[in-house]
């Protein structure tokens, strides 16, 4: 088994940097454009031979370290109580969305189980892997469906959000340990069905404030850390735009960090210490250009990130549903040849 | 005259502490919407009375402790060659975007008097002002420009630009070459025609890598407030997301520096030293939330700016479109109030 991913979350030597990129199955891939031409994101993420499959394709074509499951952070809203599609061109929309103490109280707080199918999933893209790589599962973080869930889909402001949080704390709280307490059993069940890491994704946390994330999301995200730590795998803790927050994301939990093209990786280092791994950080829009400039950036990237062991390589975000195939092959033979140990 | 705002980006002592909040002429102001009803943005912007008319209508309003003209930061795109409109809610759009070194070499080198209109505005508030609070100028800085001419409208990844920058970097350097000067040029139009003070909007430069930032934008910033230092009126370098480029941005020029809410007040300035103004930096979205909570982060702003002169409370991005008219009201004479010496 290709174990370089796990080694490097937990800081051992690897014979050379492991990498994945976020969103790595999705239709920048012919194979997946094939697939939701006949099928829905939903569907693709109900259906748990479909979830399987797609999971599977870029680890078919490219030299990925780690296979991530197929699925979409908005699932565990739906058996909350939402309703859920996502509209052509227009991203994913809830359309009742979440905006009194009322709205919070009517939701329910499921164990996991009700999103057997992505279990279900994860134990078949695990059969499929048959040990290639190993498999992350993964949540949408509190503060990032809470965004979600408020403003009934994507924003720029979060401006009924942040009026949730500031106007109605107590309302606020209780929504974000409703969703704290559904995601921690979602990850647990993602264990024990199989994922050997799990990514908890922050997305949007950026657009808070350091002393907003102390108060409002902090206790939150490490409700979830503590209750997954004794399950041994490696967390990672992920957000975008977070360059003043990742001090304080750290301390709410993961044993890897996620970092955007931001923040320079010996500054995050230097910042964060030598206790977690380091994630990231390549600008996707690095994938549109041609093949020398990645070249010159990955060597940057491998460059800032030094020695020391405990870094996986990735972008700072998902990877852009336009990006060239062939420069997905280059920039990942590019980052196992020039960081050959 | 009120001079705070003035003395405050010289760094020097006020009676309190200067506020005044970026788009202040704006949608949430019902006679903003007025005159909007029978007139387009670009009506108003190219109409001198309109554009003075609009500018001082914050200021009979409320005590705001400065004016800022009221324009477009994509105004000298036009007369460079670009298509502008200005869609019903989606913004504007350039229909003839900026893609190739051909489409780079036909932007007209225009040196800003094509924008008479501007000054003709500025002339006019400056005389309607008559003194009572000084009256600021600005435009686009050249990255945020360029994103707009690049991408023919608002951006969420930035792909065409960065394509451009990362692919053919001398077009792109060509490009914010051309920027630099008809910004340098424009500004110097309105410092001459009676801005006493000046902005440079760099809104969108937050996307971007401290290494990108150094490579691309830098030194045409650098060009531009070089150019107007010895006009010796206060240069406001403006950004937002740009927690790990303050300091780059700083050196490449500005008396006072923009600041958002994700960098705390007290940290800018340790990073920044003493020798720069602060302007910053409540989250726009806190003017939605009750009073007594715009109140506590007043106040937490104001114990972040500390003692030293050089502070101008603002917004950390522009006011949106439905703040509460009384929360404005409430805002500023708060920060009046709890910064008195």
């Amino acid at each position: 088994m290709n174990d370089r991913f796990l080694k490097a979350c937990r800081r051992e030597p690897t014979d050379c940097t492991p990498v994945w990129f976020m969103r790595q199955a999705g239709r920048y891939m012919e194979e997946y454009r094939r697939i939701r031409l006949k099928h829905s994101i939903l569907d693709v993420c109900k259906t748990p031979e479909l979830a399987a499959e797609v999971t599977l394709q870029p680890i078919e074509r490219f030299p990925f370290d780690a296979a991530i499951i197929f699925a979409d952070i908005l699932l565990p809203l739906e058996p909350m109580g939402l309703t859920l599609t996502f509209d052509e061109g227009e991203g994913p929309v809830l359309h009742n969305p979440v905006r009194t103490r009322a709205d919070v109280e009517a939701l329910r707080l499921i164990d996991g189980d009700e999103l057997r199918f992505v279990m279900d999933a994860i134990a078949l893209a695990r059969k499929a892997l048959a040990g290639r790589v190993p498999l992350i599962g993964f949540a949408g973080a509190p503060f990032t469906l809470a965004s979600y869930a408020i403003e009934g889909g994507g924003s720029r402001n979060y401006i009924e959000t942040k009026r949730l949080m500031y106007g109605e704390p107590a309302v606020w709280h209780r929504l974000m340990d409703k969703l704290a307490r559904v995601v921690s059993g979602y990850l647990r069940h993602q264990i024990q069905a199989g994922a050997q890491a799990v990514q908890l994704f922050d997305s949007w946390v950026g657009c808070l404030s350091p002393e907003d994330y102390r108060e409002y999301v902090q206790p939150h995200v490490r409700l979830i850390f503590d209750g997954l730590k004794h399950h041994n795998v490696p967390m990672i803790h992920f957000g975008t735009g977070t360059a003043t927050l990742l001090e304080i994301m750290k301390d709410a939990g993961g044993t890897v960090m996620g970092v955007d093209w931001r923040v320079p990786l010996s500054e995050a280092r230097r910042r964060l210490g030598r206790d977690v791994a380091l994630q990231g950080n390549m600008d996707p829009v690095v994938l549109f250009a041609p093949v020398h400039e990645i070249e010159r950036r990955v060597q940057s990237i491998l460059r800032e990130a030094g020695d020391d062991p405990g870094f996986i390589f990735n972008l700072g975000h998902g990877i852009l549903p336009k990006t060239p195939i062939e420069h997905v092959q280059a920039a990942i033979d590019l980052v196992h040849k020039l960081s050959q140990r």
